[in-house]
């Protein structure tokens, strides 16, 4: 689409009485250009088996048509019908709790071919009858697909023919699992025991790849169905969505998004995250990263909170700031879930741009300013190109490894807590991101890669890490990287094992600090943000530099943070879990050395800044304003023209952000 | 009975050794006129299936009629016996968590046939071994019944008919509970999936109400076999329970008390509540209260604790401190569980009068005191009468409602918290309430209603409160009043919908609170009460005035709490929830209004007045003191007469109260 | 054996290489003389039904024979191999939970004929393969043996039969247990439910002491089996573990270790702690308590930690400091589990050791001293006898009973908190103390025995204890001491019922302190240490004196702590949980007054002496520095010499020790 795109799901299927016309008539006056429909509504298309009703649909598609805004139409096969679970039962998925009970969505087996064969023909049934409209700009396959945990005696069984593949005899498994512990080991593929009992890490991780798997298998087939349907100019997409914590908090354990999206136009996303005093920006910045890094293109916002909760809904001026957000991040578009709120059931309180009353209120009056600007603007900032010095490697398999083996037996931290200790440091210090992970193989485009506990990684990813720093790249390494292989097996070298090559730094013992800090306050943080917690390795550098040692009677001589000169560049490896506050000190000197660092770093949170060239060839740059008090700061720009006011700026002169506010500035 | 009833639950199976005579030689000592028995000792009475014994209600029977004690018997189907479970174990109730296990009472399903069949049969035999003996003087039917969540198959299939009698389409139903919302409808009743998995709040709530119907039938159905039998003169009467946080806090959820009361003759009730340090008489006041209101006459308790747990253990003079606050609520019997602490299994801590040892003890003597006390004063104190112009309307259906759909997904709070806030303040200000149900029919005689968190209502019964409010009434309405139908299903016009009418009022949006409190400190409160807290609507009076705003930069223009005239009345609307103090001084302002106010008021918690009339028209009035302090007040009352020494107080006088103490005052 | 053993359990299994010659060679420099094989991997050995292979016991028998390394072989029967769960899932326990999946170790049923009949049948073939190879010293059966909570219908049916044989009629079952409460008696033993829905703590604990019998019966059949194969001179042992908190913590609940420690020739134990900041010895010393206690000779710990995790990763100078305190307390062997870290499955965190570089490390250069130190000294310090005035009675039938009947409903506090409480305050005070338990019948020996929480008891029992006053003996019993029966029927007299005799003192009532502290401060401790929590008894003395009251308005009257003149002795009943500071005073009172007191007792912890005879007839003094600063004493012993540096201290001569350091002194 040549446009930006302001959407909400709409379901026609939920409203209370007969509300179409009205709707639209709304809609479009708030600048609404695309609806989503059918995702979650296969009951009503299908109501009894093998009786198909498109209604709905059908009048949605025409009215949106006669309307002029687009459609994006769903699969609906994420959430199953009554009557499919009455007469198949066994389509609900087995997990380590037993068999499902009916009710919420996303309880299916995805590997069921009974629930395959019903899906498949709801597809069908669904694309035949609306692949020729006109309104439909693209497919959502599914939604927020996962794995559900599917884990039943089927789904066990075909991993067991994934071991086979892999490993080919019983011995192989033993060895590289360490099944032998505790009498594990199996001597014929028979005797293979079910995952959900596991006590093995390498066994369960493995298990956890192997679903995450399952999930791009069932993405692509549904692509597959779909693509034999859809016309050229319409896209295939997936909402995906991240690791909630009650939002949209990290990578996402149950899929793998780098692998998943493959198949897709597209990428498309959920983002859910705090908001009135606490919102920050940090998870529209860090989904629309992950998103637009997957496909390394722009991506689709294809939800997020318009009032939603009593903790959700927008203070004035946050509605806009949200929605420009995702656009500073790449987003081409941003769509609410969802239109209106519902009267019923399990999402009553998850409010929609319209409240209950289903009339005009301040939050929707707020999103017609958006529909105005974005219509005004769109050619000037959509598409937006990032051109990132910095990227974070992630990895799946990393996730998986540090939950089964983790900081302590009973911490609360994991893996993603590491990533977002860094990234929201970076997103303070305005230092923008790509997301790397273990497949991609464009390291050498970024002046410095951060590598948070890499805890699971391959022989070959590790060398490769270290040819980038030989080859003059930055690198920062977390604790516990390269701890483990592949299959979760720890290496019998001294740690950080391969990386020690690049790192210049190895150490043999690893222990729980308790009231201990850096030894001179290295990153001269006030004194109580001094503290190191949770792990701590006591590092021996070999060729490293001392960046900081601990200040502790026992482990005083060990080193906590180094620095290693390898081949062209440098690499940093941070042996302990430190506050935010020095993590920032850390990633600062880090910047200086990679010759990142700039005016913009100068400009501190709770003022953003994103960039971007445009489809011109211009730079736009945002200047966000995350919080309730007025923020003045010297332009740190070239001459610059805010898009929304036409107000020229020239370097140095007062930029004034009032409280939740923004400014688009498009460089000369 | 014409004269107050002071009891002890009595199980003469449960006793280590012989103690018949002696116990009954002890209870003449104290004053114990009446024993509760065999509730809970079917295996006794049916020690296998078809073998009947009645050696020790006999015994027990012949024993108390010979020393002039009356006896209630209970019919014994709560505890089922180890042989028909092992015979039958489909009588345990299949719920959420699977089918139950045998052990603890109040685990069969209350619909099963088998269940019934046994259950009838040995109401029968008991009654026919009982049923012409002289001492008895009432009946209660089972004890503490519930529903037991019993929710396995044969129940959803009782509620499928009962859906079906209620909505007679399946199209009805959808679009009644929005169950189109994630595939969840029914296009044919034999698709109706079990509640038991269910994400509809609709739904679940129908269920819940569906299952405490079964609890009204089920005792219904008891009451008219055991009227079968018993004699004229006899009540029947049922043990009801209210909402437990280990001890009596709020509303039953599980029984809707107002129609289950409905087949007795008399409301009997357990009322247990913290003590030491910690006792108020707040659960005393409110289960006394909750009682009453049921049938709008005296009541029975016929369990509260004697010494019970160490933290219940009563100091000196808190037992007499809670057998005549229980009178003064309107109680006609104080009886405690148990006579004797129990030397086995589950209740062993749950200690009665006679400790372990059975011996004489201070709480054994205290009581002594009592039992005089009643005897002498019975003609004075027993049946007394309120006419309280207060009310509180609580609803089952509300409470069930709030469950589903809490302030946040992780609230703590919950409907009962509400109910409290508010009844605990009008205690403390000793405003003494009756409690309304949606079925009442009487709200015109009270000056004022309160209504806490009325979620759940049909359009009937808030168009009766707009008219009583039309009429003259006054009334006070909280947040989230108003919001769904009967049926959860939210209104689609703007909140509190129907009642807008009489509050003047009306919202679109609602927030979670954080550092917000009303702007100006409205009802004056220290610095830190002056908090809101959880929920907050943000109010926009139509008609009514503004009686407060929220302190905060975003939503400082909205109202907090509004007032309206309407007709001929006032109605308040709370739109947040508030401290306790806070909450005193909203009450405070609507009691004076509505000319409720008085000089008790002015005395405040801990000393605690109660008031009635006794059977002569006279009122009688109570004073305690719910501290370890001694008060003295000047008497706010017209010359009256201590029951308890005979003083004469003349109004103005200095009235000191002794610490745990109380004076019983007869006007004059 | 004689001589001390240093070891590591060794798993040739769970090599990622060969590393046999290599790791020989290292433990030889550490001074390693046993390793302890085979007790986990019972798949290795027996890689398919019936195929049996014991290459790896074998190559690693002969390659410790040649090293002139000891060899203790497990029989490998505590985790099953994956053929045998998937032929007979049968084998895996069912529990409350249901029946178990297959993954961890410790999970089949120990009653299950299935497994009975593979375990006897790999028992066999390994001492058939073993049985003449004169690396051998000894056996260990099965490991940390306990009864997994197994109560399916097998073992229910079992214990139906053991119910019969012990109380012969239904009737006296019901009595004892009080059945009859809650309809819950049996009138034919057919009738029997399952324990496992109970609420009858009287027949809960009757299955919690017939599962323990479970575990003794377990044992004593492998041990039976392994015995007519060893030969002369090899040991046959057991490792018991203890109470689990995430360490080795108080009195094992699921294993009566006095019992079940009878069949063997030697005691083992694993004893595993917190160590870093937070060593204080005081599990070292408990564990050894106990297994020295078990048959009063010394005993073995077959596993404590080396490095194992990030929180227990020793300080420089803790290993050794560990290893001597395990000596001093009576170990003839300190093992460590285990020798090299693992490098996949569950305990991949838990390090040797060595780490899993499987390289030489700090922690591996410490044990080289201690191996070089056990070696020399070996003949001075190993056989140390132990001749104890003062004791501590523990109960498994207690400790059942009170997690029956908690103190309140939700306390935290439990049986194995006031063991340590008092336990505690004796370590600390160098009160050395060896452990008895109800079948003990040497009460004599000592001249103080305390008795914490003897809940559950028999008549005999508390009668030994009167008598045992009675004829001159000290004994401090704390409340809830006598209660109940051996049943955990409550006693019908006054409390503290039959040891009323010796204590002088009796109550009725208990309550739950709120803000209690002992008048006066009896034991002078600071302010904030004055405090009573949880449970307070109302104590009368009859002939008792009064030690302390309560400081509280309604309870000041009574007592709560008293002291009793009784025959020739005296006893001390403690009313209430009082804090460490307070127990300390309490300890230090009675500790006077039996005459134990001495100059090693004003020695204070962080300094801590142990002592003991060595086979020359020599007392050995050991004096352990459980801190980080240096200490200094005047030395409270006659001459002596140090045996590790040969330095020669008078008596009042100064005596140093540094941080996490020691002394170990030889009497003159």
């Amino acid at each position: 689409m040549n446009k930006l795109l302001y959407g909400v799901a709409y379901y026609d299927e939920y409203m209370p009485y007969e509300r179409l016309e009205t709707d639209i008539q709304m809609m479009k006056e708030a600048g609404i250009n695309v609806v989503r429909i059918a995702e979650s509504t296969w009951s009503t298309h299908e109501p009894q088996n093998g009786v198909f009703d498109f209604t709905s649909v059908n009048r949605v598609l025409d009215a949106m048509y006669k309307a002029g805004i687009h459609v994006i139409v769903g699969t609906p096969t994420y959430a199953v019908p009554t009557w499919m679970v009455k007469e198949h039962p066994e389509v609900l998925a087995v997990t380590k709790n037993g068999q499902g009970k009916y009710g919420a969505r996303q309880i299916m087996d995805i590997t069921n071919p009974t629930y395959l064969f019903y899906a498949e023909r709801i597809i069908r049934k669904l694309m035949e009858n609306v692949k020729d409209h006109p309104a439909i700009i693209g497919y959502q396959i599914d939604n927020e697909t996962k794995h559900y945990d599917t884990s039943g005696p089927n789904v066990q069984q075909r991993f067991i023919k994934y071991l086979k593949d892999k490993f080919e005899t019983t011995d192989a498994l033993n060895k590289e699992f360490g099944l032998a512990y505790w009498s594990n080991d199996v001597h014929a593929w028979e005797d293979m025991p079910s995952t959900v009992g596991t006590i093995n890490g390498s066994f369960g991780a493995e298990f956890s790849k192997f679903q995450r798997k399952l999930v791009d298998d069932f993405l692509a087939w549904q692509v597959d169905i779909v693509k034999e349907y859809r016309k050229e100019g319409q896209f295939i997409t997936q909402n995906f969505d991240f690791e909630w914590r009650g939002y949209s908090f990290g990578v996402q354990p149950n899929v793998n998004h780098f692998t998943a999206s493959d198949p897709f136009d597209m990428t498309g996303v959920d983002i859910y995250h705090p908001t009135q005093e606490d919102l920050t920006g940090i998870e529209i910045s860090f989904g629309g990263d992950v998103a637009r890094s997957t496909k390394q293109q722009n991506y689709y916002v294809l939800e997020t909170e318009a009032q939603a909760f009593s903790h959700w809904t927008p203070f004035p001026g946050q509605l806009r700031l949200q929605a420009f957000s995702h656009v500073a991040s790449g987003a081409n578009m941003v769509a609410y879930w969802h239109w209106h709120s519902i009267h019923n059931s399990f999402e009553t309180y998850w409010k929609g741009l319209l409240s209950h009353d289903l009339q005009s209120n301040p939050v929707y009056n707020e999103a017609k300013t958006i529909g105005a600007d974005f219509s005004r603007l769109s050619s000037k900032i959509m598409n937006l190109k990032k051109k990132n010095k910095t990227a974070i490697l992630v990895s799946n398999e990393s996730l998986t490894g540090l939950n089964w083996f983790k900081f302590k037996y009973d911490s609360e931290l994991n893996y993603n807590d590491i990533v977002r200790l860094i990234y929201d440091e970076l997103y303070k210090l305005n230092v923008e991101v790509d997301i790397l992970h273990p497949g991609s193989e464009n390291f050498e485009d970024y002046s410095l890669i951060i590598v948070p506990c890499l805890y699971v990684a391959p022989d070959e990813l590790l060398d490769r890490l270290n040819q980038y720093v030989e080859h003059g790249g930055h690198a920062i390494f977390t604790f516990k990287s390269g701890f483990a292989n592949e299959h979760v097996k720890v290496r019998t070298t001294s740690q950080p094992g391969i990386i020690e090559k690049a790192c210049g730094v190895n150490y043999q013992m690893f222990v729980e600090p308790k009231n201990v800090k850096l030894a001179g306050n290295t990153y001269e943080v006030e004194e109580d943000k001094n503290r190191v917690h949770t792990w701590m390795e006591l590092l021996t550098p070999t060729t490293a530099e001392t960046l900081a040692t601990y200040d502790h009677p026992a482990w005083g001589d060990y080193a906590a943070i180094t620095g290693n000169e390898y081949g062209k560049g440098y690499a940093t490896y941070i042996g302990c879990i430190v506050s935010s506050e020095m993590m920032s000190g850390i990633l600062t000197q880090a910047l200086k050395r990679a010759s990142i660092w700039g005016e913009e770093q100068e400009v501190n949170f709770p003022l953003v800044i994103k960039s971007g060239i445009n489809d011109e060839g211009k730079t736009i740059k945002y200047v966000f304003n995350y919080s309730f008090e007025l923020q003045e700061i010297e332009s740190p720009f070239s001459q610059s023209i805010d898009l929304l006011s036409n107000s020229i700026y020239q370097k140095g002169e007062p930029l004034t952000i009032k409280p939740w506010d923004f400014k688009i500035l498009e460089m000369k």
